[in-house]
């Protein structure tokens, strides 16, 4: 038997693969799907079926590319959309391959049309459920997404599919959900990479509440919607474009790269000190696992991308190409050695340890703390007195209460997400930002004066 | 400096890709293209051209594969040809990239239009010689190609390039040449896999003869011409389809094999010796690294191709694509074990070692020796008395010689092509039919009755 | 959090990875032990601890190898042996790394020594049953190794564990045991990769009976033992030899071949019907999957390894090495192309369809039907009328009973192990023999004469 | 035919492996060996053979290591030397394998024993030269090794060697030497992958004098020779202990890493933008191409090392190895973001571009500028005015000449080797360094009032 997990990191978004005999199931697979063809390859089998758990939000599903490749078919779920490729799956339709088989069930909540699939033993026993984002591992999906109007509706249809779909099929099924802990498609999932139904009931503070009205109180918020979660919901109806393979963006020299990438975005993806080092003026900074998360916030599908690696040729472009950026179009040859090495000009960003922010504390009156920790950190971990919270989703829209007139010291929760606003506000035309090394995470090691409340 | 020599086992076929900087080019590519976007990658540069050597008879190039992935500009050879892609180098015409520069020198007689290319150091002195098949390591190129009315002006017209445009670039310049030892490209290249100017002047024999007279009517030969040559050239010049990745054949049970492959042709790229115990019915054997050799005389464009493997799937997709053998359609899953666990019958062919043959031969009177050998090999190992001679790629032509009611041994040189022989004949109707296992070599290394004369 | 199950193929034998933060455990590992130390390295821990669940019979345990790559404590399990390694691991001892903790829970019955470990979550909730060989899918461990005489008490003993120590830990706990299905050490373990103590609950045979008494009868069985399993004790209680890299076994040309292996047992791993249709004379066949089965009842410890591959160097190498077999000097270079080219006299054995033993069976009178199969298949697939029937592992010692003056014709369930057996048989001097390909499986897909009874 | 050149990067050490049939040889080893293994493997041959050109100063050659794991024979070249391994070779001894043969060469100059290995044709014909240290592309051998006193004599023997026995060879032999561009072992070789001698006679400046004396003054010159030579001479004659496989080193925590590395010394190997963002205190930096280099000289055997990576494991301990440092204990687990997490306190170094350099040097009188460039480099790229020059590598010894008391702004070609100088002078107590980022390059793209001379 074939059963095999595909994690795509960074996203934490899971797919599977499931084979037994000559034929193969991929549920939700990812678009460079290569990977699928490979492990379908090597068991013998073919890839017959793909199922989509629900309608994306957060990346590109990897269906339309991967039936072009292996003329499978693929079902869809959600009635109340008129897709541009595939079929539709109702609640209860089986799907047999080799001795197993699969069965549809209809879990909605996070989306109206959500199914969770159930893989029967060759006895026809429950055996695994993957359940696509309405159950994970310690958390369970967002309501929020359908429409602020209907959440309340969603959750209360979410409490259905969990206590009178799901747990009923008892506490030894396995339980295979579309994410991992780190997804943006649930804020506390756990490291837990293998669960069962049982323990979900043991652990998963969500489904703790049995009672339908604190359930649906509990989990009926608004969370958090990027950007390009329009385009992912667009390209996922529609079926996306065909890529065959992965774009290959140009080496650009560095005598070249101003006039090249004028016209689009520049993503410096190497390390938050070398980029607060010395980088290539207006350029956007991410770190790399961090793309996954934080592109489809800052990104745009207007314009080209032009990337600054630690030198050699970019390994995310995968990454990109799971959010729609498909047009990667080159990369700085030889990296900020060469653009030295030109006689062309950087910027830096100050960047201090969280000892000499206890010196400059004392000493520095005219100064202003900026923290771009998310609100669920700052009621886990802590507020910093003083400081000024905007999350760093939320910057690029709130950027004019910040004052230019004195340094703004940002911090997060390790120094990554602030070296990404500082690149946001050195854009803008800010020139006296510091981001603070280690971030709170780092502050929370010392005794200094400047306190922590509430954590 | 990037420099690499891609070899496609089995046809021999030698590309290069060359980079210096962030440019790279590619000569004479194959069509399963990623090895070079690959290299060009890790080495920081862009394809930006793809050079062909001439117009390709023997296996598809990747040039509009390559363009597609990367953007190069592609430069042709053939003036007298309408080319469906890319544009037409000129004798002299040279390109930079980086420091280096590669230029075309018109070297006619394989093809009219036939380029070596010259790369030049950075201080402009000559190197290396893409040497395409105008010269190979101990072989020049045929000249019968263009057509038997035209061969002793196009091997003048290769005297000429050999004795006027490439040796006075002197001894010290190496040779890259597109093919290797194996190639149908040159029945006599050697296993020399680097080679200069003066090795060849000292060893090729072609080129001894400096008078003209004697060159040609030494290398003014017909030779064979597999019939999948014209495919070949029709795809080389219009432009072949952009396959974008390898197909995926099926697996097909054996319950179905049956239905599934008659449409087509069954391939069984097994070991001989298994395909001899036992082997699908009307199933054509050709052994893995025979293929690229012998597929183009036995297969046909016309129908799909269905495999018997060792068990697993087949690798030899990528072999059959190189020879526009795109329509892959399936595989018996699981093999022949498969097969007989499912209750198929299956045929066997008599084998037997030179030992059982010297008994048999001594006591049987009926029997018919047939020798698939070329006759290059009758030439230069010996040629068995009594035995008649078809070469194994006349002998879907000549079937009607060979009798049917006495035994029929065949003879090659070591066994392989004795049982692509027999799977013929056994398509064919023929049931008598005994494969001499370890073929000549084995013979000679026998004392026995059957002695091999003029060896 | 780093998890992952090796499996060695064949063996059917799982391994395990764990890890958090820089710490990671390896739970029974396997001596060709790079895949583990590159796991970790990856994941960025290091391999601090190695558990071992029983003292194993059927592999070599990797733990002094892995120790000696890295470091890691070995802790052991059998009170009543005296280890040549390592520390004896207590009930209820508890390691602790990163978040995550294990905890011993003995669980004897297997051995008297066996521990499972138990996960715990960073909370503390029990997670996955790391069960050795105590709980299978589908199975239990066998109880008749640490000797007949305390089969009974061993049996009861397993009893004890299963249901008052595994099954208690609730039916939400996961189960990774030590082998998965085709391990020797299970006849009946299923195809279930993943599964819980409440799926075994539901589904394994064996743990239906709650009932003491039963559950002894129905477990307290004598099984085959291959003599190899000794040499494993051994091995295992007094820690093998350090390997550093894997044996690197000689290309021996045809010519010298007989005289280096003459000294050692020539072991063919080609195909059944490529052995079948020419081998060395006096060669042993085992087909490739099967040789992590059967090495140990054919194969010596005190003489050389001598190998038959397609052609190419050997991949068994890791098979071999895991059943200590440490003495992998040759392989006969070119395969059987060049021992036919070389002049080298080879053997066949008879192969039939079984449309032809059909045919045959009508006509001829003097024969002999050898069943090679279990009594295990004897009893589910059924009995072959007039067939002799000495399990395959049991041939060397019953030769006896098998005649010399006629046809023996050779069933297994597939074709395969009858190659094993007509190999046995060929070296011990027998001519006469003839294999039914496809076996049980082929004949029962046909109407013959030749009842199948009792399936 | 196998015939492969295996590079390792940054020593742009060449290694070869050359076999026919079923025997293969390998020259001049490198010691992490398991490629030419694997290579040999896959081609179907065994390593016979393993010929040393010389004994090496620069690396630690694998012999010893390879030998272990195939039972090749080694011979080495130094008759005044008592090697601990191997036997050796003569002037004029030949070895054959297949149908081909090397023969050795003496062609003193390097050393006294160097060897270069004549590969011949299957004709017997001169092929291909294994040059050793003797010949490069580009350059000849170094002659000060052997001793100041031997210099102008090892010049004169290789003059010998290099016009009475090499280029008599034919200028159509290729040319493959021990070293390419970037060896220490010849500043001026060229980046030309593959050349033969006419080539070398055409373009390699060292060998334009025919004459001898004009030679020995070209030739006859001291050379830096990094400390760690003397270990390489020790471990190539007696034998470097067998490695079996690569070290492990540990991930250790921010938390305990003064601790563990306090003993040893802190090799920090991000990118020099990072380091100068932030290191740990006292940690020595080397840019990780430039470890093969420059590690030998400012590493110690005598203590264990431990790595600052950009937050995965080190990727650089195969490099580490072939310079003899096989203790490469630890490194800080998550790098510099967990150190800065865990609120340890970090140094930074000054970096400026050119630009502002331009601005400073303006306003500031008090400035020192140290170039750490080689004379060769001040010879062929200019000086800066005002400049101190010392050598990167005699920079530890002359530490003494430079001021505390004003900044010192540190030049080198791109701005590596400054940053190197800079973690040497931070460790030794300097705090007002700047690094100028690109370095000369930089520099001489801009107009500004510090001018370069002479170049």
């Amino acid at each position: 038997m074939l059963f095999e997990r595909i994690e795509s990191e960074g996203l934490a978004h899971y797919s599977y693969i499931i084979g037994e005999g000559t034929e193969a199931v991929v549920i939700d697979p990812r678009r460079d799907c290569g990977i699928y063809v490979d492990k379908a390859k090597r068991a013998g089998a073919r890839i017959a079926l793909i199922l989509e758990t629900h309608r994306n939000e957060d990346y590109v599903v990897g269906s339309v590319e991967l039936a072009s490749r292996t003329g499978a078919e693929i079902w869809h779920t959600e009635p109340e959309l008129e897709y541009g490729y595939g079929r539709l799956a109702r609640d209860g339709q089986v799907w047999k391959f080799g001795r197993l088989s699969l069965q549809a069930i209809h879990t909605p909540g996070h989306t109206p049309g959500s199914m969770s699939y159930l893989l029967k033993t060759p006895q026809g026993d429950p055996w695994i459920l993957f359940s696509g984002d309405t159950l994970f591992a310690g958390d369970v999906g967002r309501v929020d997404l359908p429409g602020l109007d209907r959440m309340e509706e969603m959750a209360g249809l979410l409490h259905e599919s969990l206590f009178e779909r799901i747990i009923p099929l008892g506490d030894d099924v396995i339980v295979c959900p579309a994410h991992g802990a780190g997804s943006v498609c649930g804020s506390v999932i756990q490291d837990r990479p293998w669960t069962t139904i049982g323990i979900e009931r043991r652990l998963n503070p969500k489904i703790q509440h049995r009672n339908r009205e604190d359930f649906i109180r509990d989990v009926a918020r608004e969370l958090e919607r990027p950007p390009y979660f329009r385009m992912m919901e667009k390209l996922n109806l529609e079926g996306p474009p065909v890529l065959g393979s992965l774009p290959v963006p140009d080496p650009v020299q560095a005598g070249d790269f101003a006039e090249r990438a004028g016209s689009g975005l520049t993503l410096d993806v190497r390390s938050d000190l070398a980029f607060g080092a010395a980088h290539v003026p207006g350029s956007l900074f991410i770190w790399r696992s961090g793309l996954p998360s934080y592109a489809g916030w800052f990104l745009s599908y207007a314009k080209p991308v032009f990337l600054i690696t630690p030198g050699g040729p970019p390994e995310v472009v995968p990454d990109l190409v799971r959010l729609g950026f498909d047009n990667v179009a080159g990369y700085l040859a030889g990296g900020m050695l060469a653009w030295h090495m030109a006689g062309k000009e950087s910027r830096a960003v100050s960047m201090l340890t969280v000892q000499e922010l206890c010196r400059q504390l004392d000493a520095k009156m005219d100064r202003w703390i900026l923290d771009v920790r998310s609100e669920e950190e700052l009621d886990s971990d802590g507020r910093i007195p003083d400081a000024h919270h905007i999350h760093i989703t939320l910057l690029p829209g709130r950027l004019g209460e910040i004052p230019k007139d004195c340094t703004v010291y940002i911090f997060c929760g390790s120094g990554l997400r602030s070296m990404t606003a500082a690149s946001l506000l050195a854009r803008a035309g800010w020139k006296d930002i510091a981001v603070v090394l280690g971030g709170l995470a780092g502050w929370t090691s010392r005794t200094c004066p400047l306190k922590v409340t509430g954590s």
